[in-house]
């Protein structure tokens, strides 16, 4: 990826009298799942217009997308045990467990499933891993809806060696290993931090003698390709804004890429939390949002950095 | 591995009367391939008295050895075709190409087969690789016989993705990587740059997305702890004696792992080569040697070097 191809290009983000220069990253926003899940996720509400709708989870990490699509008629809940037997639900893109699947079956509910397909793979992964006899590591936010999904199609048959949810390299030493483990990733995660927790994971495993580590790199392309814009941006920009919900993890790590390299980086949900005196005496902003940020957060962001531009002029 | 135990423990290096102080790598000489090789070997040669018996290849890289097998009836022969149609043949401890076997049954010999098992097992691994569509890459000596072994078994089926043989890490660079990796290391590999090169194989498949790479830990217990050893022993010593074959692997890479931590290394094969100008002023003297040096080499090494440090007192 060169560095021209980082300037604002796509047309929604130009701005026409620019006071600041604002660099959006590319690869900002919704990307293939989300998307995807979204267009399902309103099709299906419009279907099913005389019918009690819910969403198992946040359908995405974005409280405004949420309560968009809350005003379509789909309530957010969190247990399986809020929705009536019959009522129409919604699975999130982070996925769940089979467990929770058959429950959601067992209450004869009318199913959408917008599990990206991407954590869907991983799930498949996962199972053959466990059903092979491995023991299954997978590299995540320990308390992330998408890992709570691949642990539940990880969780050993009785010949297997179990599940351990990695975040952090240093929770490789604590860790047991066995001489068959197979390795996955949350698909947000950074990929060069999954490398240094797999070769940790190898060394420890090899120090015993023959093991055999099968590592699977889960990462999405959009994540991949928007961590690196992300940096890049970073290493050009002297203020970096990162948008997206405040809950999201793959907006939050992005804000925890910009800081091991700027010191002024601030994660908002929207416009309305910009702050002018951020801005004092910053030439060149850097932007970067999640992939569950709506390309309207963006745009309004972009905006309103530029209308604080103009007043420090 | 702690340090006190890098001391000569083993009563057959004691030095009765010590001139110079000789630390000898515990880990040297005879591995459980080579001892369970050369038994087998001999066994062999007296249970077959009367017939032409063949050695297909070294059966461990060591002159002196061979030699002495030699003179047992065994002859030495680089050539299947030179082989006599009925007569015996030793296959070495490197192991052979399932061709190669065949050729030999061919041939109607009576086969012994000496391959180390460690060996064996890599055979068994490559072939479940290839058969199951993934790319193998061996990492080890491209010239060396267990290499050009395992590669025989890694030939891909028509399904397969083929076979990469890769010594340095540079070379991971004009490797090809395909979605299905498995790795496997000669088993006298060195595990830190083993470590290394699959690192840079999963970066190189990872950066292309999906990949999935199994990396099997095939450098048996007894090179581990040899070069371990080794690494220890060369950071106390003053000067370093490798003693082993010249064409052996493991004893070249001992050299390697020693050079790489002091400048005064010699690899010699017999005590005969020892030179006493090295020592002058030397007062510690590491003592290491490969997997397939025979004990009698190392005693005599260690007492030379006793006399030449008597002689410069």
């Amino acid at each position: 990826m060169k560095s021209e191809k980082l300037k604002v290009e796509s047309s929604k983000y130009i701005l026409r009298r620019p006071y600041v220069k604002v660099i959006v990253a590319k690869n900002s926003g919704f990307c293939f799942g989300v998307k995807r899940a979204m267009e399902m996720a309103y099709k299906y509400a419009k279907e099913h217009p005389d019918k009690k709708k819910y969403s198992l989870r946040e359908i995405i990490h974005n409280s405004q997308e949420v309560k968009k699509l809350e005003a379509e008629g789909v309530k957010h809940i969190e247990k399986i045990s809020d929705i009536e037997d019959g009522a129409c639900v919604i699975v999130s893109t982070h996925g769940v467990t089979p467990t929770e699947k058959n429950r959601l079956k067992e209450k004869h509910l009318n199913i959408l499933d917008t599990t990206c397909p991407y954590v869907k793979k991983i799930h498949l992964i996962v199972k053959h891993l466990a059903e092979s006899g491995a023991q299954v590591v997978i590299v995540g936010d320990k308390d992330h809806l998408e890992v709570s999904g691949i642990v539940g199609y990880a969780q050993a048959p009785p010949e297997g060696k179990g599940v351990s949810v990695i975040s952090e390299i240093e929770e490789v030493k604590k860790m047991r290993v066995s001489a068959q483990i197979g390795v996955v990733a949350q698909t947000t995660y950074n990929l060069v931090k999954y490398m240094e927790i797999t070769k940790a994971i190898m060394e420890k495993a090899f120090a015993q003698g023959y093991a055999q580590v099968s590592v699977h790199n889960t990462i999405c392309d959009a994540t991949y390709n928007r961590q690196e814009e992300t940096i890049k941006i970073a290493k050009q920009a002297e203020i970096m804004i990162v948008v997206g919900g405040k809950n999201s993890a793959n907006t939050k790590r992005l804000y925890s890429l910009s800081r091991e390299i700027l010191k002024t980086v601030y994660h908002i949900e929207t416009a309305g939390e910009l702050k002018a005196s951020w801005f004092k005496g910053k030439k060149i902003v850097g932007v970067s949002a999640g992939a569950s940020t709506p390309d309207s957060a963006i745009a309004e962001t972009v905006k309103k950095i530029n209308e604080i531009g103009r007043k420090h002029k």
